[in-house]
């Protein structure tokens, strides 16, 4: 059997997440797999009766984690689960995501095939950053979709010098600017004009929010260098920067701070049930298979 | 009554048009009016029964013309009509237009509100233009959604220099430029990253098509003036530029050639059923009433 | 003479300010005008030897305000003396603006030119608003450039149901949204991807800053309405939403609140010496008068 | 020596040209090396009196090939002498370009610092394409920046089934995709919204020229597969699509007939002075450099 230890994951107070939880243990353990339910989701879901597990014993004990919620919940434990290379599969609990891709009425199906083998693997790259004051680390982190550097406070730019490892990109005048992976590309940097990026690219793409710059456009840089962002200016108002790594936030970044972003040396593993289409994910999200819609003449 | 006589027009070689172009004009005569089938409609359709007319008699004799068929036919019908100043009105048999905004179903029930009084019209403006080499008028015609200049042959950028009643605004070097009132900003000019303009503005607008220059943007102007594009270059290809007047081209354009182009001193006049809403076509032709999209956390 | 009293206004601390205004202050008397210099311009520069005066006394005995400054403070003392209908004439005392569009070192002969009668007055509309809690008047405002509705906190999407004249537009789930008039299409709205509109036009501009909503597109609807704009939720912190007009803002609104934007009933009116471009601004502002810039093969 | 023969290439019909190539060829021959002047170069400039050769000549004997132009000159002869591996740089004979980054002035300190042995190379990829009517060849190609596929004739949109490795990625309807090498985002892919790639990434562009689905974004994606492009419709006009390869053209598609597209095996080398920066050349370029334009208040 390839996934003998079974860890499930669940969205953080999805009150109707107890029936299907439950259902699927009982399903991989008459499979013959050792269930593991992530405490805080027993606790949220009053599923106690199987062992429960921190994400750190998961992270030690677990051959997959299944996640049933939405991309939100996939990327959280993406994260926690990043350093422990085990692999994540994805059960969406609610309209189909980005990463979630499986619906909850195909699951056990999609999981007998899985654990009996039948599954691609696909390791995506994420990012670690820290924000500099001098020689002093504030704040660090680890994103799976993207860092994102804009105002704390309540409107206003953000002036940003950029750099890849020390070779002057640009000044960025912005609301602000984003440093995504190609998992991140079909999140926030695609509603702020970025391209989409196929998951398997080794590569790291940079993509302002309204730009002063009317020039300006998403860059794609390899995954090789240490891109460096240092805080020049905050507009008029006093208040600070804000660095996000995926949702955390760190809200005190000063003029001269600077955020240093690379890939992580950590990837984060997705198992898919065979035939698994990126390009049909992106067709069904963003509406593409849907007849086309201008008043042209010739209709 | 509001509208004595009624016109037929129907999309040209539409196979599955007679039988509710029939059931609609034995309504409309049901109803008291006088039905005309514009002669090509009656000949395609064999619906041979009602009385025929040309579109220069429609134009003399109707108080209505419906329209059946999708918004390409109602450009072509709106044209040819504009000068006798009847009102039209749209029938979709097909799927859902900008302006043929009443499905064929619910069209019985829509044409007997309309001759009933219960609706509103609304003016939409047009363009004109014509071809100037030296003084001489090379080519003319009349625009509901746009006028568009382009290169005829095959590739290669044009290069326009834009005036507005003898100001200058740019020189153009693109793929194309387009010239495009209201009810044409849901059009071509759409795909080319324009904006939506309201069908009641009395504005004329200029998208050009993939520019050179990258912080050109799409301009709306006043439609008092006269925009001339004189063309300055073709790019290395020794065929000419094409000048589209909505479907009506013209593919003779020389480097020297003006195009002028205004507001037109006729409009169109649509005809809605009370409780006609813009912004409620826009959500549906533009997909914005389906949930949001995309991947970030939270979900 | 066309303009008596003349009011002298400048850019809060800017250090060299002094020298110019003197020099245009001596100016305009010499030429027969009445000069007030605007009091705390006079407190700023030390330039305290002419009549000061409020801008209430400004807006009462000026019959010309000029401004020497910047875009911002010709929109700050266009907002100030709005009521009042003294005309504006902006002196740029750095780079050239949008709509301060005379350089210092040609102030003098472009004021004797204006003072002489040589002048085209131009009306710029411009928006107020209100933000209401139930029927509660919360804030309210007047802007020359743009409403902006945002995230008072750190990130974060924010949901608005749209409203026109109590027509349901959009639900606009983004990181802000835009309300512009003409003036302000070349300021934010443009970094947001929103078109130029001529500042002839009596229209308001809605631009959507990184939409949810691919699909999504700047619209341009009528003067003539009342926007409303709900605020349906605010993602997942549990911090307000903020209300900018121009650069006044307001940062406590919470779900449920309503922002009604209309135009506002005054207007500002600016003053150019003859042969003013708008175009020529645009050019020279987005740089299109350089030569194009991609690498496409023919060169 | 590191580049023992050096060929020189310039401009087609560049008249200024014979001063600087012959300096040119006198300094490199002064400096040691054994100088052939491309044959055609040779006649259009009267530069005869150095040994001439042609370009399959200089593929098999030259180290070095210099090319005296602009982007579109290095390009061409680029996909001439990709097949050889001889190593290319780039003097600009007019204003400088992405990949023509040596000013002529410099040319001769610039060249002598290259075979003195002090430069970069760097490798970029290229793509070859076919196009085929079920079994047969119809035509073939090599590009450096793109292949595009859009209609031979007047205007109107082109439909494409476009599939990657037989997985299909959608049904675009737009005026044209251009398939981009990161090289060629810097060309035509960009003036169609397509992002900048990195000259190093090992990806391939994909870009729709004014695409009919509003949600439609540019993708990017890995080097390794087989992209086919199938012309399922061709708009309402009877004539043909066009394929091109750079400059190369056919206009003789047909509904039915596939576009492959994949990595050539060969590449192209580019050779620079030490301190070359892509970034530099984009910020010149694309005017990056100069100050932001924008009218927002706070100046």
């Amino acid at each position: 059997m390839h996934f003998k230890t079974v860890a499930l994951i669940g969205r953080y107070q999805d009150s109707g997440l107890d029936a299907p939880l439950r259902r699927l243990a009982r399903h991989l353990e008459s499979a013959g797999c050792t269930v593991l339910v992530e405490s805080d989701t027993a606790t949220n879901t009053g599923v106690t009766e199987f062992k429960t597990a921190s994400y750190a014993e998961i992270g030690e004990h677990a051959d997959l984690a299944v996640i049933m919620g939405g991309d939100g919940t996939m990327l959280g434990a993406g994260r926690l689960l990043a350093r422990s290379n085990v692999p994540l599969i994805g059960i969406n609990h609610g309209r189909l995501g980005f990463i979630t891709d499986i619906p909850i009425h195909t699951a056990t199906d999609a999981l007998s095939q899985v654990i009996g083998g039948h599954y691609e693997i696909e390791e995506r790259l994420m990012l670690e950053g820290r924000v500099m004051r001098g020689d002093q680390v504030m704040f660090s982190g680890v994103a799976l979709n993207d860092v994102v550097i804009n105002r704390a406070g309540r409107g206003g730019m953000i002036d940003l010098r950029v750099e890849l490892d020390g070779n002057f990109i640009y000044n960025q005048r912005a609301d602000g600017l984003i440093i995504s992976t190609p998992t991140g590309s079909t999140a926030y940097a695609l509603s702020a004009n970025g391209p989409v990026l196929h998951p398997q690219l080794q590569t790291i793409l940079l993509v302002p929010v309204a730009p002063q710059t009317l020039s300006n456009r998403p860059i794609v840089i390899p995954d090789s260098g240490v891109l460096s962002m240092t805080v020049t200016a905050l507009g008029r108002v006093e208040s600070g920067a804000s660095v996000h790594f995926d949702m955390q936030a760190w809200s005190e970044c000063q003029p001269g701070d600077r955020i240093d972003v690379q890939r992580s040396k950590d990837n984060v593993r997705f198992v898919h049930p065979l035939g698994y289409s990126f390009f049909s994910t992106l067709r069904r999200k963003l509406l593409w298979n849907q007849i086309p819609q201008l008043s042209n003449e010739g209709e």
